[in-house]
């Protein structure tokens, strides 16, 4: 039976906060794990300025290339926060304001507070499908593969919870990590040859510097436990035939 | 006098170890700052695997619209390092391996330690530039206005160091952080009324949910340090506006 085409997926972060330094992103990781135990394969991540046509180049861009396209940030209330009108112009669509995203507001900003900033939190693509902000009540929106998340990674949390249940899955990527003190340039070559041994499985190898040696581990990743296990046997073989003993998992 | 163009950049992270939640970033931040510092305008980010097309699509998308291209990752002797021989095709160039490349890993590595993955590491694009790595030998280099740096935090932060004073600069951006505890629902008409009467300024909004409350850091970003402290002075008038007292820089 041939595999099914994998499920595929990009981020996109809209922010001049991250491009500045002035934030570190703390999305990505959390999107990439979530994804990964869905059998959803990450692809592809950036991160654009709150400029229109930015947004509307990136999320045409991706949207034609991945299964899915996750986006954080630039959707609060203020002039900064542009997201929503740009997905709007994506995708060719009137941006609109559904009554049941009013109402949604109107539960949590009585009278004066729901002003005309907090309002634009309402107003959404036309055609798309609101995705339940449990925190703060001003809602994220999926449109076709597009789904648009909260920046603030307490609200993105929430949201993604609320709505992984409907995306579709693949087939889980498992891994294997095994490290040792030897260079990559020692390993290289035997794990070239690992990697020709095992063309379904991806063998990966980052240099880390720890307790004041330099490193290396090696990471298997792939949907069969058997290869993996098997890949991961000649993992420490390697290691062992360059003189050193493998240490299973990360070196902390 | 008319402002000059501003020199701008992009980040192109190399690695399936970002995208698969292994590894969270470190360079961007770093990087980042440093531009900023140097007047050079931060404006897009992305992330892609270890596949040669995508890298050869990113680095020529990113280098023909931007000042400055940075890449990190993929540089290192093993089968999944790439970024080299994939930059070299994306500008249309042979591969090669310049005696001076040889010459340096010759100094690190004797004898049979230096090997074939080793010395794919002095390899590169035809007409590239040498870029001096303190820290572990095997160099960086710029072709064009594309700068390949190593993944490895340390190596990149050595290899920047000292390229740094050689890259092109701009009137460096500064900036004033004033926070409050007010939503960013409620100071958003203010804000876009202060954006408008500082065109020349970025007026950005960043919520928070620190001391069990959720709050806003409005962040001004200019090169004119006179208007900047004006626009400051503004976000504060507006904060007591609305019955809040303003607080100079971030919340801890």
């Amino acid at each position: 039976m041939p595999e099914p085409a994998p499920v595929t997926a990009a981020i996109l972060i809209i922010g001049n906060e991250i491009l500045s330094g002035r934030t570190q992103d703390a999305n990505v990781a959390f999107l990439a794990k979530e994804l990964g135990a869905l059998g959803i394969r990450m692809r592809e991540i950036r991160v654009v300025p709150d400029i229109e046509e930015e947004i509307v180049a990136a999320v045409n861009a991706l949207r034609e290339r991945f299964s899915l396209v996750f986006t954080t940030g630039g959707i609060g209330p203020t002039h900064d926060d542009i997201t929503s009108p740009s997905v709007a112009k994506a995708f060719g669509v009137e941006w609109v304001r559904p009554p049941a995203a009013v109402a949604l507001l109107r539960r949590h900003y009585t009278g004066d507070d729901l002003n005309e900033a907090r309002l634009r939190m309402a107003t959404v693509p036309e055609g798309a499908t609101l995705i339940d902000n449990p925190v703060s009540t001003a809602p994220g929106f999926q449109i076709g593969n597009v789904y648009v998340l909260a920046g603030v990674p307490a609200i993105m949390r929430a949201m993604f919870e609320g709505l992984k249940s409907r995306l579709p899955g693949g087939r889980p990527v498992s891994s294997r990590t095994v490290s040792t003190f030897l260079g990559e340039g020692a390993i290289a070559a035997g794990l070239g040859a690992l990697q020709d041994r095992f063309p379904e499985l991806e063998i990966g190898s980052y240099p880390f510097f720890r307790r004041g040696k330099f490193g290396t581990a090696l990471v298997v990743r792939g949907t069969a436990e058997a290869a993996l296990e098997k890949a991961a046997d000649g993992l420490r073989g390697l290691i062992r035939s360059l003189g050193e003993e493998p240490i299973d998992g990360e070196v902390a």
